[in-house]
């Protein structure tokens, strides 16, 4: 099959194996898929993952055990717990010690005509959301999942970064109703989040301390701007996720008693409510489509100073 | 008086101005004052502290505008904040952005014979808990603070470092009831909170990963030994103020969503109820006792790699 693979470079390949499911498994076709900064990571070398890269797909079930996923469109949990640990019994599974994770770490990704991913995984999408706002599904359960460290009661959040992850937050929070500053440096960009009723600036100068910050700037400095800007016993949301060591002022975390939480995954069902009710509509995002057998070129593309959401879509 | 006071370098005055007492303060004659890390550091030069040294203390109130505090034996909060502010009035006042601090920040300290704080800081000390554990108020206090950053219904915890905070947040966290293993380079100082029920260790090879896990090695590097020690979605509890900047790894922080927390000074009156109970005795940490007027032999003694707590006594 057409896959876009990472071997010691990423490349397009023609002649990948069908995955084969295992028990438990539904073997999906990919209608489209996004391209994420952890995919242009991750193509670098980032975690040396091998194998077809990608995480956010939407698709549809050609086969499973349970006969009444055929045929149903869905999009996947990117996390495949053991499912008989704590964290999968009790928790989500995103912690699972023996996890996989699609496109990520030990196991193909959904740049590709077809995938395998665990039935407990699946959600079905519904039918009111198209594919490609579907697609948005696992990012914006990632976005949607900073709600999830704010604590009760704080409704003021300034998300640090205009890419595709710290835009796609902001439109969540709005969506949830929360004041939002979104920071970034690409006028284009925060016109989007002014547009879903956040306040946007091109730089921190002179914004006031809020008790909540989100960084997702994708650099390893931003978390040092993101403590400066959050108020004593205030909360800093990291999503960044780089290979790069950072260095941290440790003095004012402990005298400003900060707190700092790491963010990553969120919950399918949860984005898939807030692209249904348009709480969230993500189409502005949208910078590129390519189908699957330029899936080289969308990622070149995704991987240009400036890009935000490219999708790649397989035709049907 | 007699003070310990900083300038370039500390040093023992006889001739240093008794505080005059401002309107709602309190005139205190000090009985006994402990020396802390933070004291060592502010003696090496940080944060370009200036005045008198020392922020543990136990006095006698000798005037006060409110006649009833005039003879009474108390602990202080050392924050004194403005009183009119969002933080003081609804908060602790911890973090009011114009509190001065006894002996850290804008305030002369405790290491002399007078010292002067607003009376609402002031905290009675019970009749049963004598001055050399009523000294530990403030340290054990910041030593319990570390309650108010565990996860409800977590009870294991791993303290990194075997110095005073380390070992008396072990022996804080020892008298709430909770499993303690308290890891550190000292077997004299490991054997302390091993009586009082912790389990020890002199390395953190083999250590199983905990829930919570509080950072007191007083070193830049005992961060990222401590994210290595926690469980995804664990709490990491920094109670290291130092002003070298350290760097961390940020990509386990954010996969396996830790939570850094950083946590300062605590409640007083929690403390002396500790000390009043019998929950904490904190004489064992006690290694050496000087008269104020050798109090500049104490901070060199304190200072000496190993010491644990180094108390200055003022004659009645």
């Amino acid at each position: 099959m057409l896959a876009l693979v990472m071997h010691e470079a990423p490349r397009l390949v023609t002649d990948y194996p069908v995955p084969s499911r295992a028990p438990g498994e539904a073997l999906i076709k990919v209608l489209c898929a996004g391209i994420c900064d952890t995919d242009l990571q991750l193509a670098r070398g980032y975690m040396g993952f091998r194998g077809v890269l990608g995480h956010e797909f939407v698709g549809e079930v050609v086969e499973a055990d349970d006969p009444r996923w055929v045929g149903k469109r869905v999009v996947s949990d990117i996390n495949a717990g053991c499912g008989e640990c704590a964290d999968c019994t009790q928790g989500d599974g995103h912690h699972c010690a023996s996890r996989s994770v699609l496109g990520i770490s030990h196991r193909d990704g959904c740049l590709a005509e077809w995938l395998v991913m665990p039935e407990p995984c699946l959600v079905e999408v519904p039918a009111g959301v198209d594919d490609a706002r579907a697609v948005f599904a696992e990012p914006l359960a990632a976005a949607l999942h900073v709600l999830d460290s704010i604590p009760a009661g704080e409704r003021e959040v300034i998300v640090l970064g205009d890419g595709k992850l710290g835009l796609l937050t902001a439109l969540a929070l709005r969506g949830e109703g929360l004041t939002v500053t979104l920071v970034g440096h690409h006028a284009r960009k925060l016109a989007i989040a002014q547009r879903a009723g956040a306040t946007v600036a091109l730089s921190v100068d002179g914004l006031a301390r809020a008790p909540v910050v989100v960084e997702a700037t994708g650099c390893a400095q931003g978390l040092a701007e993101a403590l400066r800007l959050t108020q004593p016993r205030g909360t800093v949301i990291v999503k960044t996720t780089v290979a790069d060591p950072l260095v941290v002022d440790l003095a004012p975390v402990v005298i400003d008693e900060l707190k700092i939480v790491g963010s990553r995954c969120g919950d399918i069902a949860r984005a898939l409510r807030a692209l249904s009710c348009g709480a969230v509509d993500p189409l502005s995002v949208v910078d590129a489509r390519y189908p699957l057998d330029q899936a080289d070129q969308a990622l070149a593309c995704a991987g240009a100073k400036g890009t935000l959401k490219v999708l790649v879509e397989v035709p049907r």
